[in-house]
């Protein structure tokens, strides 16, 4: 791909650079050579710049303006990395493949450029839309619905109704519908409930290797539009996460907690049940969110307050043995 | 169903209430319709009663006296919710279906009337007993036992020599009876303590998607009568859990930790090993417990304390620069 | 195995012992039987050691040093324990089964004496050395390169050019090679960066239960030598652990931080993203690592602070309310 290429792929400006030179792939700015294009987006990794071999630099149009080697200028260098990413790594459209060892129910419909690995299990009443992969091993039972264009990793497990909406991702070993957690005390042991709901995923998420989601007790667990989920997280029985919020791992929600758009989860933070989050909270790693939140903000800690606060009592906390000892001598 | 036999199931009175008129389901206060019933069970929820179309209301015998629209009262809505929906979504009792793509090894004994899903694997010298079903993808290893009536969902693994008892439910993607996590230095390496134990898991437990309860280095890891654990739990080698103990999402068991019964654990919450936790102690998610807990009772926090103490020192730790500040000044 | 036999294996010393005896199987110390051998290497059972019915304890050199009855005095009981359960219970060699039910890619190569069990998957381009086994449903994606005497457990998923060494094991449902969280947002929506790099795996690493590995976004997320993860622990992409590190249960890392060699980390311990962590560093149970750790030492708390500060804080957190109080009253 020459560098103008490049330039028109990602609408940015080429400067101290020759058009008409190849790149065949991206790298980071350590391991580039000069037929390698890297991008500076955290401003950690800037010392790196000196020292880096790569035949193109992605920066942003304001950062390092000196700067006397090959660059493209664009507007936002983690997002042109991401495009240009895409291009040397298209995804491979889906071709019909049918392995012979897949066991495919005969009332099950699947759109002819759908690829079916093997061992895939697909159950009576599923309907599987146009261009979607199902890698090996998965099991997809009774009546899923999967939209367009997904892509479901191998061992992926779709329990029954569930639904999912178009380019849906899920990862590895991720189980989508298995029950709620819901028990009765009768007075001397618990009693099932019957989860009788289902899962509903919107278009374009993504779910984590290993992550579960499970299907609600009545009426819908509901992951939102362009919802983002790493691995490893717990999704609770009658949650609602909203659309393009982002979850990172180990992360868990119980039962009917409500999460608003555009929120993001730092990895092992965790919702109550029945809390309901406004748009865009963020919360930091660890947090424990025990009550509603109203307010758009950052947050930390558990029971999460905001991140400022707790920044300030965390430090204090690591001091408390001095202000202990002077209450000790003034008492 | 007519009210007049929704009453009788659930030993309640009517009060306001067509006899005769039919419900077919059960639905949530907010969505139910007027042929279906919905319940009230977590006060929250209160305000949504007013609005609510349903058809059948169950009420505990002292909420809301003076309501005067078709409702059952009963000594426990939600005892009351839980029969009813199983009522509405009986069991399919197991036919004795066997699918042809499971392999089953010769010397497994399966009872007549269990049911085997696709891709099921089964080894030598696995007992299978009246009326489980094991859904598809499942791996039963040598010599696991099996009591009656039990449900393994889609991708359960079971290793070698576990020993599960009746009527017990295991989500998709849990693995029964890994290896525990046992390694002795050595002065240059780690050396890895061969697994010799075993997992029992009793009557009536329920087991979580993706939970891993992992065999004994010698001996048994043992899962109580009527245990529930939810998703992404870890359960270690040798740890013992109490009748009846509820364990939330992603709570964690270091090794050979004894846990009483009628405990209850929240999500996220951890157990060091060796230690020892009486019967009938309740824990808040997140809280970690560090060494033996000789007393029923709530606790939070990390290390955790009673409940009680650990709300008020969280409400203090956010007040902690006002603190700092009025030591700072009087130094 | 003879007492003077189980000496020479253990380079121990015995003492009132008749050598001739037959021991056949190690048990703890208050199951142990006449015909078992137990071993103390936590002085928490001390008290259990009178009441054994033990035929044979192995004991460190100055415990108990007037004890009468028989013993074998090793360096160190633990990895004695380890090495006579070792020999106890030999890891039976591969022999080439290959169960009619896998599926092998023809252009995938296996030694001869690789074991490969029912419902494998191996694709295309991967290479399997001498001495490995392979358990049920296993799933290894295209180019997946294994060294020699690797043992992967049922279920277990390697996606594609993950490249793992000798003596590997790896325990039922962990995920090697998904991709990793990596998504930039362009304004309206996150766009997925293609994660095009790989997981390296050195040798005599063992991977848990459930356990997560991410691929790289570009390079390689690597585990070290001899390094032990236990079960449902999160690697996300590009994280680097160094050799003989120990990762316990429901641990996290974020992206791209760097662990070095012998660190421990407790149960739901995390570190935060793009952090290194010098050798040495011993983590307790749900720290939170939120920055760079320059010096080997004991940590614990979220942050993390060293350990002996942290027991004193934890401590006077509980006495809080007191301090508030005394701030009260004198203000």
């Amino acid at each position: 791909m020459k560098l103008s290429e490049v330039a028109a792929l990602l609408e940015g400006k080429l400067e101290n650079a020759d058009h008409d030179q190849q790149v065949i792939a991206i790298n980071s700015l350590s391991h580039a050579t000069s037929q390698q294009v890297a991008f500076l987006a955290n401003k950690k990794y800037i010392h790196d710049v000196e020292h880096s071999q790569a035949g193109l630099l992605l920066l942003s149009l304001d950062m390092m303006p000196e700067l006397s080697r090959p660059i493209l200028r664009v507007t936002d260098p983690y997002i042109a990395y991401a495009k240009l990413q895409a291009y040397f790594h298209p995804q491979q459209p889906s071709m019909g493949y049918r392995d012979t060892s897949a066991m495919i129910h005969p009332d099950a419909y699947l759109a002819d450029n759908v690829d079916i690995a093997a061992g895939v299990i697909i159950a009576a009443g599923v309907h599987i839309s146009e261009g979607c992969r199902i890698d090996a091993g998965c099991v997809i039972e009774k009546n899923v619905r999967l939209g367009t264009k997904c892509y479901l990793h191998a061992h992926v497990i779709v329990r029954s109704e569930s639904i999912i909406g178009h380019h849906v991702i899920i990862q590895s070993g991720a189980v989508i519908g298995s029950d709620g957690f819901g028990f009765a005390w009768s007075g001397s042991e618990f009693v099932k409930i019957p989860q009788v709901g289902h899962v509903v995923i919107e278009d374009h998420a993504e779910i984590g290797a290993n992550t579960c989601i499970d299907r609600a007790a009545i009426g819908e667990t509901r992951i939102g539009m362009g919802v983002k989920i790493d691995n490893l997280v717990q999704i609770a029985h009658n949650v609602e996460i909203g659309a393009h919020t982002v979850i990172a791992g180990q992360a868990g929600f119980a039962g009917s907690a409500k999460v608003g758009k555009g929120c993001q989860f730092g990895g092992q933070s965790a919702v109550a049940g029945h809390t309901e989050i406004k748009d865009g909270c963020l919360f930091a790693g660890k947090s424990g969110v025990v009550g509603n939140v109203d307010k758009a903000g950052n947050y930390a800690g558990h029971p999460a307050i905001p991140l400022r606060n707790w920044l300030r009592s965390a430090s204090l906390f690591a001091r408390l043995p001095e202000l202990w000892r002077s209450f000790v001598t003034k008492k």
